[in-house]
């Protein structure tokens, strides 16, 4: 099997009007023949590609989907407020009435500040850091994704050396790796650290932080003078809705969000303490849609009904759940795997499989058999995710490692 | 009067919540006590503030809403959209279809690529550009907005003089000062100049571009090896859908578009030719939202009803009703006003008026008499402008002048 004639067809007609037929993360041609390229409609956890096909999800939409597709309490939310206005000469109380959701809701937070995609607010976070500090250094981890702005971009295409000359990297969960990158940075010149909650480089397995790091960023951010940015864009929302590293007892200086805080509906935040706050009046930075209202009606219903109806643990069970199922079937077929990250934000790897082979053969696999996955970018689970849901999921990659046996048995 | 209560009570609770009250382009506090912060609906060329106070709206959310507020059309493709789906794991065929009516409507347009801010599109033209040249030098007229990235925003708190080195300014339509920047920046160190189709700077009248101007860019970029970039974020699908610059026979490598291109939804757009292409998707940008269906949906409503509608004429003579309006009630007034720009994108300064305070008074004038323009920034129109919407734009700007009159009698 490889995917349906309509896939086809939209892919031949996207390489005439799209640049190499289409660009950024979603393009399917870094994926087997057998994933989709355009999908069609989702409700719950799961979703239909453009033929048809129906999917377990296990991307969630890169993220975004943290709550189901079409879930109702944000379409609700989505469609009042549609009626009234998306975007006007000025906001709508709902600007008003979400900052302050977030700033009773996420514990390092006092005022909020939106915007579109997760690099507006990784890097407004750094621009609000050096205004805070006068210093022009950034510490980030070698191979962290903060976002696709010249300064953070994985893709060297087009960026100068200038983009970059700010920027120095460290290891992460390696503190003195961290106090090598200050020295070199000089510590009175670093603005801030910015470091995910958990290293979820793609191409490599998910390594959860460890509790003496966080508590090290923060301290040495404190030494120096610097801000400690979270970058929460990928986590966030799915591990405490108080911040990623609130069981730590580490809290930011700044925080960055996007992705899951509005349930796909486009919108990123800026949030900080009341130190930062001066510093973020101070930087000029703006988008025509940035106070656009739908968007924040979509966040107040998605972050209200994450809390109240505990979708934190929902996803971890359900996460959970698949780990366990996976790594029962992967002994079972015969194959040495890695689960790695919080439930919640699962990634599975084979061991010795370098060049992602394996990988790729296996989410092929998944792929043809109603699993929607990924073989070097983790996973993400959505509050939505049944039993059920996982359990048909665990149906498919178990057929999966059962092919992958069979074709590693003929070879 | 000045604003009313729950405006009143909004801000206050803004206060606490947002850095300095509010932040970006719709921060009221850069206007009159008369003008509100919050805005609670539209309907065709009118909105209403959040304590329910009506005004003919002249300024269409800063530039998106370019067919009127609540188009039918345009929401009732959001609404089937959205029943089925925003955000994926990839993109829906409404990428595909959005991107074939781009390419059939701008004419130098052979493919399109999609982001969500102004300034994403403007700095993937760059980006774009520095990667098919080798270069790394920018070519922008002094005082042109841009966006509200660090290599561009107007406000320079946490940028670094790194993010700017690359950028060299000339005058816009002078020519000798674009062949002086070149010159500066070394003509085979010069990846593009980025240009607006009309002076559109804040804080001064607006200014066409000089057709001799425009060719003489053209010609420049070709010499040099440069790619022109349009940004047509501010002015695109008022003046002309092939492209702005159309009339007078120039074509850009590379257009920015955002703002009006899904009437109010968010959405940006790099269009380019074929010798960009593989330069395009070279590069490495994505956003969780770049994929997002609605928006797109949006767009294609937005462009066929400008084009199938002729909704650059309605613009322009409802502009012009505008401005005819104006200059003969300023003149019974005894004021000397300039009225500049396209009609489509009006804006007024009184002689002599360097520091802006007439217009400022004008414009609250304007606010307490129904009526939203802005002292210092262009004004847009948009198609849903009737002559009776006009009209009562009119009746407003004229009390407005009266009162200006008076107080320039008493004092």
């Amino acid at each position: 099997m490889t995917v349906g004639t309509v896939d086809r067809q939209l892919r031949d007609r996207a390489a005439r009007v799209l640049p190499g037929g289409m660009y950024g993360h979603q393009n399917a041609k870094l994926l087997s023949p057998d994933h989709p390229q355009f999908f069609a409609r989702g409700s719950g956890a799961r979703v239909w590609d453009a033929d048809g096909t129906e999917y377990v999800d296990l991307m969630c939409s890169w993220g975004p989907i943290v709550l189901g597709h079409q879930h109702e309490g944000v379409q609700r939310a989505v469609r009042a407020q549609m009626e009234k206005a998306e975007c006007l000469n000025g906001p709508t109380d709902v600007l008003v009435e979400l900052s302050e959701l977030l700033v009773d809701t996420v514990a390092h937070a006092r005022w909020a500040l939106f915007a579109k995609n997760g690099t507006d607010a990784t890097t407004t976070a750094v621009t609000i850091a050096r205004a805070a500090t006068g210093r022009d250094k950034i510490l980030v981890a070698k191979g962290a994704y903060h976002g696709s702005a010249p300064w953070c971009t994985p893709g060297p295409a087009g960026v100068t050396a200038e983009d970059r000359v700010n920027v120095v990297k460290f290891e992460y969960n390696d503190l003195d790796s961290v106090r090598a990158a200050v020295a070199e940075a000089g510590a009175g010149n670093v603005a801030a650290i910015v470091v995910c909650p958990l290293r979820h480089d793609t191409f490599r397995d998910q390594e959860l932080v460890e509790p003496a790091f966080a508590i090290g960023l923060r301290a040495i951010c404190d030494t120096i003078g610097a801000a400690l940015v979270l970058d929460e864009v990928r986590a966030g929302l799915r591990l405490d809705l108080a911040g990623s590293w609130e069981s730590h007892g580490v809290r930011p200086d700044l925080s960055a969000w996007s992705k899951a805080i509005a349930n796909g509906h486009a919108l990123a935040c800026v949030l900080g303490t009341d130190a930062l706050r001066e510093a973020a009046s101070s930087i000029y930075v703006t988008g025509s849609f940035w106070m656009a209202a739908t968007s924040m009606a979509a966040a107040v219903a998605t972050i209200s009904a994450i809390r109240d109806d505990d979708g934190i643990a929902s996803m971890h069970r359900a996460g959970s759940r698949l780990r366990d199922g996976l790594e029962a079937q992967a002994k079972s077929h015969g194959f040495d795997v890695r689960c790695s990250g919080p439930a919640q934000l699962p990634f599975l790897t084979f061991a010795g499989d370098t060049d992602f082979a394996l990988a790729r053969e296996w989410a092929a696999g998944c792929a043809r058999n109603g699993v929607y996955l990924h073989p070097t970018h983790n996973w993400f689970i959505g509050a939505a995710h049944t039993d059920a849901d996982i359990d048909r999921a665990l149906d498919g990659t178990d057929a999966a490692f059962a092919a992958l046996a069979g074709a590693d048995r003929a070879a």
